[in-house]
This record gives C-alpha cells, structure tokens and sequence, in this order.
C-alpha cells in the first residue's frame, strides 16, 4: 500500500526515469529496425504470407499458464485484472495469440492458413545487460498442413530474407532438427517417450551446450548441477552409459568424419525405434524438398544437436544462425549465434477446440539480427540541410519546402534530403542556430541576411568542412571569414549549388 | 479469488475469444494502414523530424494521475504491479512518455527538440461500437521553442501529410485556436482566467458543440444537462447574457458575413484584456508565418470554435478535419470531421523539472484517418500466384521461386506479383486446392501434371474467369474442358504468358 500513497501524493514531482527494463530508441536506430523488418516483410509477401495483427491483450486463460521456459510456470507475464474481473496478460510470444485466432476463426480460414506477424512481446522478468522486457519478433507460422512442404517453405523464406537482408552464403546457416529422433534415442537407450519429466529435463540440457559445454550437459544428463551462485539445477538421473549413447548423438563432432551424411548416423543411432524412424521420414522429407527447390547444403543442414527451449514443439525443429565473429561486450570475438529459431506444434490449437491441427512456425529476434547487421555495415543517413531563420522563418520554410520539393530521386521520387527551417525563434543568434544545426549533424545549413536577399542571394555553409571553424565563432565578422567553408550564390541556383555540394545527380 | 481459481483448473479447455474491446486485424488493413504510415512519416522526416519510440510502459507517477478525459481522473489506464512493488502503466497517449524523455535527457538534446513517434496507446474504457481499447496514434511535437514557428511547421506538416496521403484542397482544413482568446473573452464577461474549475466546465462545453448542438452546449454553459440515460454533467452556471457573449464568440455563423476577418472579430471580442490580446498575438504570428511559406486559407483557417478536450493545452490549438462526406454506420451522409488535433502545452515539461519548458505538438488519429481514405478510394493488392502440387512440390517451390525472382519492377525491383507453392501437402486433390487459391484471392493458378511436365509444358488457370466455373469442377477432366480460362505454354514461356495476362511489362 505504500505504493498507492506515492502515487496520491500531491505537490510532490515525479523523477523522470525509464521502468526498468525498458528503454527508448531514438534516430538511426528506428530507422535500421525499420528497414529490416521491411525487407523480411517483403520477402514474406512475396510467398503469400498475410500479414495477421493481434492486440497486445489476451485473456490469461487463452495465452495459457506455461511460458516458454517452463523453468518458471506461471511467472514472466505481465498480468493485470479488467473491469470486470477478468484477467489480462500482455503476450509474451506471437505464437499463442495465434493458435487463439486460428481456434476462433477455423471455419472462414483457408487452410493451410499462412500468416506472417511481426510486433512487441513482453516478458515480465528480471532485465540484465542487453536483455529487456520488451522487444520485437517476426513470426511465419503455416497452420493446417503436416506436410513437410510448409516447414521447408518457412526455412526457405528464412534463407531468402537473411539474403535480402545482405549477408552472403557461409554468413548463415539454418539448421533442423527433429524431436523424435531424440526420443527415438531415448526409446534405444531405455528413457520411455512418455516419461515427460525426463524428457524434459534431458531437452533442456542439451539445449544449454554453448552455455554449459560438453561437461555441464552431462551433470544435467545425469546427477544435477549446481551454478556458481549455488543454485542447483536437477538432472535426469542417466547412467554413464545412457549419457554417452545421448551426447554421441547429439555431440558427434570428434567421433565421426565430417562429411559424415547426418541421416545415415541418424539412422543407425535411432535403429528400429518406430518414432525415431517417423522423425527420420520427417527430417529426409524437410531435406528433399529445399534440394529440388535449390536450396543447398550451404545454407540448410540437419544438425541434431540443436535442440530449442520451448516445450511444446512436437517434430522438426529449426534454428537460424549467423556463423561470422562478431565483438561481445568484452571485445572478445565470438561467433554470433542464433537469430532464428522454430518448430512444429500440433498441439497448440487443440487446448481450444480439442482438435488437433498440425502448425509450423518461425521466429526472427529481430533486435538480436539488427545488432549483428549493424555490426557488419554502417548506416547511412538521408542528409539534412538546416535553413536557419535570420528574422524572417516565413522565408526559411518557403526555402526548406523548396529545397524537399526538389532535390528528390527523378526514378523513385525518394527523398534525397530532409530539410527543416529552424524554429527556435527568428532572433536566435547566428552562433546559437549554427551549434543547434551541429547537433542535429546537418550537413548543410543555407541562410541568408537582410542585404543578402535584397541582392537575391543566399549562403549555403558546409558544415562538415565548417566543423571544426564554427566551434570558435563568436561574430557574424568572424564567422564570414570562414569563407572556405561556404559560398554564396544566386536565390535561382540554389538547387543546383547544393546538388553539386552533395554530390547528387 | 474466483477468477484465480478459474486460471488455475485443470483439464479445461479455455475458450478461444478475444478481451473485449480488442481487435484482430488482417491482410489487406493491415497493408493499408502501414502504407498511411509510411507516407506521413516520409513528410515529417523530410522535415527533418526524428523518430522517437519510447516503451510502452512508464511509471505511474510518471505517467500521471489525470487522463486526457478529465471527467474521470485516475480512471482509463492500464496499471500492474512491478515484482518490486512499483507501479507500471501502459501509456494512454504519446505525449506524457515524450515529456518524461525530455526530463530525463534535457541537457543532451538539440533545442528546439523535434521528434515523431508512431504506436500503439490504450485506454482502459468501457468499449463501444467503433471505439478500441488499443488504438495507433501518430504524433510530431517540438520541444523547447516558443516560437510561433514551431506550432507553423506543424500545421505545414500536417498538410503535407494530408496531400500525400491523395487529398485535395477542399477536402481538408486545418483550424486554430488559442486557449487564451477564450480566457480573454470569460475574462470581458466578469469569469476570472484563475477560477480553474469554471474554465474546465466551459471548454468541455464548447468542445462539444458537435454532438450536443447549440442549446446543448447552451444548457452546460448554464445550470448544466441531464442525457437520455438519466446521467447528469454539471454546468458552468454562466447568465443568459454571458452565455450570449461566449456562443457568439465560438459560434458566430448567422451573426456574422461569412468572410468577416476572424482576427477583428476576435480582436473585438477580447476587448483589452491582457491574455485575449496575447492569444491573438499567438494567432495572428502562426498565420502570417503560414501565408509567407506558401499556406493558403485552403488550408489552415482561424476558427474559434475549436477547442480539443485535453486540459493541458495552455495557447495555441490546432484540429485537422475532413471535410468530405461519408456513410456512417446507419447509412446517413455526414462530414467525417477531425482527424487529428493538438495545441501547445508549456507546462508537462515542468511537472519532473519544475522548469517550464515550452511545447507544441499534433497527433493524427491513424485508424480514423484510415477508416476515411478507405471510403474514398479502393486498396489495390499486388496480385497472388498460387503454384499447385502435383505430387511434387518441389517442383512447385521452383516455379514459384522464379516467378518472385523474374516478376519485378525492371526499374523499382518493386515485387509485381506475390508467388506461393501449395503446401497442404502433395496428394491433395486438384479440386481442394483450387478452393484454397480461390480463397486466397488468388488471380492465377500454375501446375503441371506428369504429361504436361514429359512434355516439357505448364499449365496457367486464370482464377477470375473460372471462378464460376471452377465451383462445379468435380473432377480433372471436367475441369479441363473450361479452356476459356486456362492456358498449357512451354516451360520456358511462362513468365512471358503470365507478364502478358497480367499486364504487365
């Protein structure tokens, strides 16, 4: 209750300050976000993908109790109680807003029903470096089909966008994998399918190699783990021998030559097991599919070690990772890992309607590929021309309409620059607008006195040349001495004397 | 308890629905209201605006305590409990998070500030026809100038938008106000600008002019009004003379020729009063700067009618409305009215800082403006491809592949048509799946069976014709016989053929 008191007290002022957790985004970084989830879109549409949009709400009851780390049921949800006594939760994932809309609306769906989502999701946990409360994804999920052909579609979608977005082949690589081969292992080894705790705890090892290594996964496959900070971690009670058998599958790097083919080793490690060898049928099916439609072995591959978190897909599963080094916090360089990850869930409608339908999705973290992306090219900005306001900013606006209007793409009708009028006050200083326009990293300024326009003429002020001079300006004298740095020219040349400065056709 | 309890049973399937007052939107909507979008962020960032995305959660204290209806302080937000025990809300408009950020990072940004931001808010309000809990706003503001500049670029950029987005003169005008024009006017007759709770009641009067009518607002100027359910508003208890001089003040029409200059009529009304004579000052500063750039009285027009509900504006005001006629929900013709509205509001700034920090800003309600361009003109989708599977699929990818590869735009590389393989699984039957390309929207459809493959041919079905037709399709072989509708090329000319169906280039 103390909380409430804060809030009603009066006179008091708030401190402006971000929850935690969160955090604003500004400028260049919109843009970059923008520009990537453009071009995953279009590749998207260009398949036939709809886009769906759900809202940010969903009954509790319909987003289901278990999150995606079922470490930690009921927890990691930001929940609150409607008017009416019902209870909210914010979506933490785009995958069960889906499976409700999909439940709802069976009957008008085309089926297969192929959708395309990309927005905020929201975790209610504890924030760290790098890791926040919100963020965005992009999902492709095909509902209604088992066939294999709509989990290759969604691989090859994948392919494309991270091509479209710049990265070359050998930058890349999506891996699949299958649940049931696993089981199948386990089925061989003496873990029943159905011991779904087991299961649990043996997927969820695996699924911390890169995190734990060959050592921590087998604490986990056997006896249990305790961290440094002294939690302890439950394992899956194998005995030496099971925990070979598992890690030579999911491990076999050192055991097996390279080009090794995967479903050969698959199969002998899941022998007459029946579900293994239906998750082997599913993995050759996924396979044949890209080969006959050009996608190769440089940008698909079966990988058995991968694993992902989630509990409820229940056959292929896919992972997309960028294989090139990148700096981490420490300036260390480390490959950057996953950016994608996804699977078939046949369950998740039937918790609404009790009827199965078969479903296949992936995920994009789309801040995670952004940091990876901006880590690999520079991001260039549409230049800005600051037109600064000597008394009259009716004139400064006529200038920056003019200068918006005009220096576009003749093709595309694209903006070549952004201009703005200063609007601080007509009778800010010189010096005052010139540092705002520095700020604002404008790479131009135009400006233009009383005997300047009585002559017809105007100022055009390179600011990057002008840089370094403009920090000393302290006189309008001063400044016109400057004189490399700019030029004046007639009111009618304006437009051209620019597109020379810049550069554009 | 009840609702945990229900949470928590087991067993039970929930029901798939929405939470009231959400939505679901879908495919075309989608498309079109990001295409809005992007055309009004391509007018402010070539004014050189930046785009600002702020989380969508602030602190409560730093939210506020009063929403912009302030009939219902402390009602219409959503709120939850931090897991330290603070108090997190979801933003309800774009400009208390935008203070909050100007508080928080003042000493960084460039002054004047001048950002966008565009997204979701929410309102925690009982739900109606028509009227969402989560709705999209697009909002520009500039931050630390007090020149009427700053409120005259937005009004530019507000028009700019409007002209972008395909409307004419004529079918949109911008209006100002100023807050102080009416203080001088209570001021003339004998209501004190300082009597705060009087001020409230009668700008929330006027602004309802649309809805109640003249004697309407008459009655809440008054003793106050009871509605049809029962429901009573407290007035502002002004005498008939009083209420006389304000309604010809904000509703001149038939006192007044039509063409009478707003500002001597204003000017007349505010007599001596001190802020009157400031207001107008406001008024006319912003309109000279907009006719010296280039904006006409077909575009941003005095009105002193105009109020907009929120309490914090402290000057000018501005509403953008269409003035074109649509059908509402009844079938009747009416103008459609605002589509954006904003003012200048120099104290939230001061509510973290203490220290007054001048603002202006203008918000554009993105799905009623949508909801306006939607009934003038019809959206207009990039034509859908579905490739059918005859046993294999990929083949079908192959082909669709090529067709999202060759189908561009020579000059844009703009996608011209959208391409999808059917992967509901390779034995359907042909019937099936053309029921799922007509239910796709599908313009054409592509397949080959073995025959047609051995020889080295495909076969184009162009939906739109055989719609009809394919309805009693039962079987291949009658579906063969309506040749009107399809077509068997070679292979290598079905690019060609389909560039020829459909028009293209």
């Amino acid at each position: 209750m103390a909380s409430d008191k804060k809030i009603a007290q009066k006179g008091s002022k708030p401190k402006a300050r971000l929850p935690r957790g969160f955090r604003d985004r500004f400028g260049a970084e919109i843009a970059a976000e923008r520009r990537l989830v453009d071009i995953i879109r279009g590749v998207y549409e260009s398949y036939g993908f709809e886009p769906l949009q759900t809202p940010t709400f969903e009954y509790t009851d319909a987003l289901g109790k278990f999150l995606p780390d079922v470490d930690r049921p009921n927890e990691g949800v930001f929940s609150l109680r409607d008017d009416d006594e019902q209870w909210l939760s914010l979506r933490y994932d785009l995958t069960a807003p889906l499976a409700r809309y999909v439940a709802e609306n069976f009957q008008h769906l085309p089926k297969p029903f192929r959708r395309y989502q990309t927005g905020l999701v929201y975790r209610n946990e504890k924030p760290g470096p790098g890791r926040f409360r919100e963020f965005t994804q992009f999902d492709a999920d095909t509902v209604g089909s088992n066939s294999p052909a709509a989990d290759a579609e969604l691989l090859m979608m994948v392919c494309d966008a991270l091509e479209a977005l710049g990265l070359n082949r050998g930058e890349y690589i999506v891996k699949i994998n299958n649940r049931k081969l696993l089981d199948g292992v386990l089925e061989a080894v003496g873990v029943p399918s159905d011991d779904k705790e087991r299961r649990g705890i043996i997927l969820r090892a695996i699924d911390k190699m890169d995190r734990l290594g060959l050592g921590g996964v087998r604490q986990l496959l056997g006896p249990g783990r305790t961290d440094e900070s002294g939690d302890r971690t439950k394992g899956a009670e194998l005995t030496e021998t099971q925990i070979n058998q598992v890690m030579l599958f999911v491990a076999p790097e050192g055991y097996l030559p390279k080009n090794f083919d995967p479903l050969l080793r698959i199969g002998s490690a899941v022998g007459p097991s029946a579900i293994g060898t239906l998750g082997l049928n599913e993995v050759r099916g996924i396979r044949d599919i890209l080969q006959a439609a050009g996608y190769g072995e440089d940008q698909v591959q079966v990988d058995t070690s991968i694993i992902r978190g989630l509990d409820y897909y229940t056959g292929p599963v896919f992972e997309a990772q960028l294989t090139f080094k990148v700096k981490n916090d420490e300036g260390q360089e480390v490959v950057f890992g996953s950016v994608a990850g996804g699977g078939r869930y046949d369950d998740l409608v039937a918790r609404f309607t009790g009827q199965q339908v078969p479903a296949t999705g992936i995920s994009i973290g789309v801040s995670r590929l952004l940091t990876a992306l901006q880590q690999r090219d520079l991001h260039s900005e549409t230049p800005l021309i600051v037109v600064l306001s000597m008394g009259d900013v009716g004139w400064s606006f006529s200038v920056a309409k003019e200068l918006r209007e005009k220096l576009k793409d003749p093709i595309s009708g694209k903006l070549l620059v952004r201009a703005e009028a200063y609007v601080g006050g007509a009778k800010k200083k010189l010096q005052d607008q010139l540092k705002y326009a520095d700020k604002r990293g404008a790479v131009l300024v135009v400006f233009a006195g009383d005997d300047e326009r009585a002559n017809g003429n105007v100022t055009i002020k390179d600011l990057k040349r002008g840089a370094e001079l403009s920090k000393s300006v302290e006189s309008r004298a001063d400044y016109l001495g400057a004189r490399n740095a700019q030029a004046t020219v007639s009111r009618n040349d304006l437009v051209a004397k620019i597109k020379e400065k810049l550069g554009l056709r």
